[in-house]
């Protein structure tokens, strides 16, 4: 993968450049078929190649647009046909890739792409499985480790053009920005963004330490403001639209007594993700959320939050995991177990912009009145 | 169509037969493969016929299904088969019919029957085709007239078998009764019943008659509670859950001065549906709304909502029609134009299960913070 | 008491009269200090006495309010001093009463008028007493009757200046227009409006009847209705602002099953008084709504509600009327039992002003999670 | 003031003296009337002096609470009356003082002692004043300094013995323990909290920086979380209940573009106190919310929440300090000032505890549709 200096490159050129390339549709909710931008390899340049000038110094985001505007309707007033390479120095050469929609696919994530934080788990499983299966490219990204190098291997069986695993920290904002210029680098940009990485803690307020209280902070608030942020100036350069969908919880609306910190902490997330609906709006890029109630597994993956709060769940009813699922599943009112698949249902509602919708949230918790959205 | 005794016997005896003969899935959120029922009107009846005893005098549902459930059963360990036709004195003869998934059409809807109230209209014209177009059986309902003929017959031009127009004025009991009747006399029962019918008034509180707000109570609340308590006895009977999705509006969650009328009788509606969710979730029946933003026409169909409000709209404003519509536009957050598609497809969300959800409500608004559920 | 023709004067000319009447304070909570309009029967008119042309025929409001206002000025430049007795042919004779707040009472109170509707029962009890024994002058509204009478004079033998009872039927505007008329010609106008007649039926969604479904909807929507828009009208007559309470409920936020009519057409009730909050601001009318829990007792008035629907709710939870009163108590994380009282602290906390505050709710449930406005 | 060991041991044992001096009422929502425990310094003891044995190593609050109460029994046996003094090595002397309301004070109110945190500003001056005015105990907390100082100055001209100043700063826990534990060695113990403190940032999230961010995560949701968890043990150590109130803001309800950080760390601090009310229940403390619109004044105190934020909205929206002042008061439908008086009147409602309601939020606002509690 590319160096630091050549990363910032990219982060900056890959999404304007996708962006120019992108033509319109004159649909309102998929305005643009996308193309995907591939890291050119070869020896042989194609035919059409375009040759840009490097990223001036304080060269804004709008000049580089306009500029490289310029030059594109150059190229093809002359060639009568688009490039189908682009290089420009420090940034790299790029494929320009137009992708078909595959049977079984779903035409509008065919040429998107989607980066799912905190992947590596039970709901992410379930999320990238999920656009993968209907024909988005996901990057996989979490903390790096062995879990991380397992799960994201286990993907890439499935498809190792439309996966990669880019380990990201949340809550280190060079590590998200990083994460983004990778993506970029791979396929040219991001246009769906999940927010999923989160950590819960089962304690009462008055005993609750500050240590564990700031973790939580960290990854659940800060994390989010981060990846938001970062999105945000990544769909701007894009200037394509774009999706987040953050996962939240019914804890959001009917916090439970014993889970304050949890409950505050994600209160924050989707306060920002409502703000981000606001800010996020005149660039086209909804911001909606998914509600699950409890997930405890998705396909062999076991849900880290619950590795953590589990067992005090377990241990304050009496109960064992089986028990513990059961108990779930009957506080609500369908007597559901909520999947990971379900969680991704409502994520590729959103994703595929079924409705028009942005700051809204869809609960997957089976019926829980106190905690439906009103 | 059927006399007013049989209609009578058809509501009680079809929904139990349908229910029985329902062959379970093991799948929670999709636990019955469904048949059609339909009306046998051959001579020459095929192998396998089960003829059942009449409806006896003071048999409850409970017994009807249990009497049932025997006479199937012998007659499966009899023959090894099931039977093809099945007759009940009173009500008819039924033949059983095992759809299977067309390409194009979802597997989760194909042999499910859809009840759509005050159909022949803007926004049922795009839930009646979203429904049919992936492989639903879809029942237009609306008040009788040309209006309500002339959209059946569009329909049924797409698909003859899965379409048929069935009178109904939701604000007579007796004609709810007899519209799900008829439905379960031609396929057997309905498993999917979205509550459309909606009147609206803009009016200040202090210049409100008694007789114009009488009218949107008697449609809009008591036609919402006489479709819902018909819809919960039938799904009593068929035994195999359902699905109810209300027509909701964003003036449930931020009323507009002037709307009051259309606000609070829409408002009681959506409360009727927020019960319905706590009541029928027993039944395995799950209860869910959509709120839409102004929705002006779909497919040729002008709104007959708009067509009341709007000129009132468009003279306080000093728009026109075309004016109008972009101001609706341009109050939302995405400057989205709300289309009929739109809310079919959260119609479809709901109705395909997707999420194990009951109780909730997808806004299709274009981003409108104010009222977005919260 | 006023006949109707004269009483429709006093509807139009009293609280106009009042309003200019009002003496401008300075502060923007309590922006008038009011007088009381008395019938003046005596025989000898004092000293400063202002005869006014009578209502012409056409003049509306504002015409009505410049002409009165012109005469005003004109009688105090030429007097030095403002008129103790006003007549108006048609209408009547008034005098002009400024008190003075005694100790004991809340000056905010004293000089304005309270109409509390459905007030013969224990929530009506609590809420009259509380404005009674802070200053506030009472008119006791509810239907005509033996229960009435007794109820009313009860009030009185604490003080008859400051109480009357007004027979009203809530669901008839004449009715509702002629208890405003009556009060007018009583003590010229009315600044606060109670709303708090209500019906409850405990049936699920499958089992209500029309008939009794449409009996909740005249009283708790129809009523409601009704009484906030010629609480409008008079309002804007009196152009000295005014306060609305609604008592809504917890089944507004919460609803339950079984509690369908109830929780729907309060919800609609709800929904009125939002509507009017912002329909009334311009006229500085605030609209408010209190939501309690179950009251089932005020002074040694049963609650007419709880009369109802108690013997079914006993049943259905095997218990007697202390059980069911302890279970009401014990299901709130305060474990309060909800009073009249409070009910009435609440009304008092918005008829008083102490927060600039519109189209919002206090619950007084001792604390239910699930019902807490959010 | 007292040394830390010493401290320590006040807090533990204050507040458990001054739980078992209270008499109880046999009124629900003041079921005690309390004591102040004064620092006793004179020389000689008065008759009736009780002198009770150290706190004892290991020794838990129940504990030491059943071997004060027996202390107490004994001593009130023997001498047919209570001890006027009490004496506890390590924590000191304390003499009983039973207080009677005077005229104008609030009987609920005398005796009893709150703590306001972020005292020392605009909101913080409302606070104060209309506690202390109706009769309170109030220790001002802040951070320490001039400000500070001159401002407790201020109100304690006013009265010398109900008013302390405790310098706390509320993102560190010792530092909020011992304000505590002060205010405990000074009156006894604490029962009213009101959670004010907090900082804003006027920001788009693509902009903020992390630091700017932490220091609200610090302030806002820390500083809430920490309060919170001392009061929460200081009442179960007091065991007579207490009231908690939090000034939210109307950006909890409806965030604005451009107020991330301060929208969301609010969200947080907001959850935690509904978390709060429920987890507190048990002990009988409330717990509610009051959510101004803008305040930028209280007495001579200018807002520092505004101090930081004003310029830039001023600058955004081209407008003077006025016409800031006017911008905030024409979008609310009642064109209404928010006042520091109006705060403190919501926070008077729920500190009398006029009704049972915990975990409700009053909006104080002028009316503002899109943030009214639903």
């Amino acid at each position: 993968m590319a160096k630091t200096s050549q990363l910032d490159a990219i982060a900056r050129v890959a999404p304007v450049l996708r962006g120019l390339l992108a033509e319109p549709t004159g649909d309102d909710d998929h305005p643009h078929k996308l193309v995907i931008l591939k890291n050119f390899a070869g020896k042989q340049k194609p035919r059409h190649a375009l040759q840009l000038d490097p990223l001036k110094a304080g060269e804004s985001d709008e000049e580089l647009r306009s500029r490289l505007a310029a030059s594109f309707q150059n190229y093809e007033a002359k060639h009568k046909a688009g490039p189908e390479i682009v290089s420009l120095p420090n940034a790299g050469t790029f494929q320009v890739v137009k992708l078909k929609a595959t049977s079984g696919h779903d035409a509008r994530l065919v040429g998107r792409t989607a980066l799912v934080t905190g992947a590596a788990g039970a709901i992410g499983y379930g999320i990238c499985k999920g656009l993968l299966d209907r024909g988005c490219h996901v990057a996989i990204t979490d903390l790096p480790g062995e879990r991380f190098e397992k799960f994201v291997a286990e993907f890439q069986k499935q498809d190792r053009n439309r996966i990669i695993g880019v380990p990201m920290d949340v809550t280190d904002s060079k590590s998200v920005a990083n994460a983004f210029a990778k993506i970029s680098a791979t396929w040219g940009g991001v246009d769906i963004v999940v927010v999923n990485a989160g950590l819960a803690l089962a304690c009462p307020l008055v005993e609750i330490g500050l240590e564990a209280f700031r973790r939580l902070e960290r990854v659940n608030i800060e994390g989010t403001l981060l990846v938001l942020a970062e999105a945000g100036r990544h769909f701007a350069r894009q200037n394509t639209g774009g999706d987040v969908i953050l996962i939240s919880t019914k804890n959001v609306f009917a916090p439970g007594a014993g889970f304050g910190a949890y409950s505050a902490t994600k209160a924050a997330a989707h306060q920002l993700a409502r703000i981000a609906s606001l800010e996020f709006a005149p660039l086209r890029v909804r911001v909606n959320m998914v509600a699950p109630d409890a997930v405890f597994s998705g396909g062999a993956h076991k849900s880290g939050l619950w590795a953590e709060v589990g067992p005090g769940r377990m241990k304050a009813r009496g109960l064992d995991e089986k028990g513990l699922e059961e108990y779930y599943r009957n506080r609500n009112l369908l007597k559901a177990r909520v999947t990971t698949e379900h969680v991704a249902n409502a994520v590729l509602f959103f994703a595929t912009r079924q409705t028009p919708t942005t700051g809204a949230c869809i609960p997957v918790d089976g019926g829980l009145p106190d905690a439906t959205p009103r």
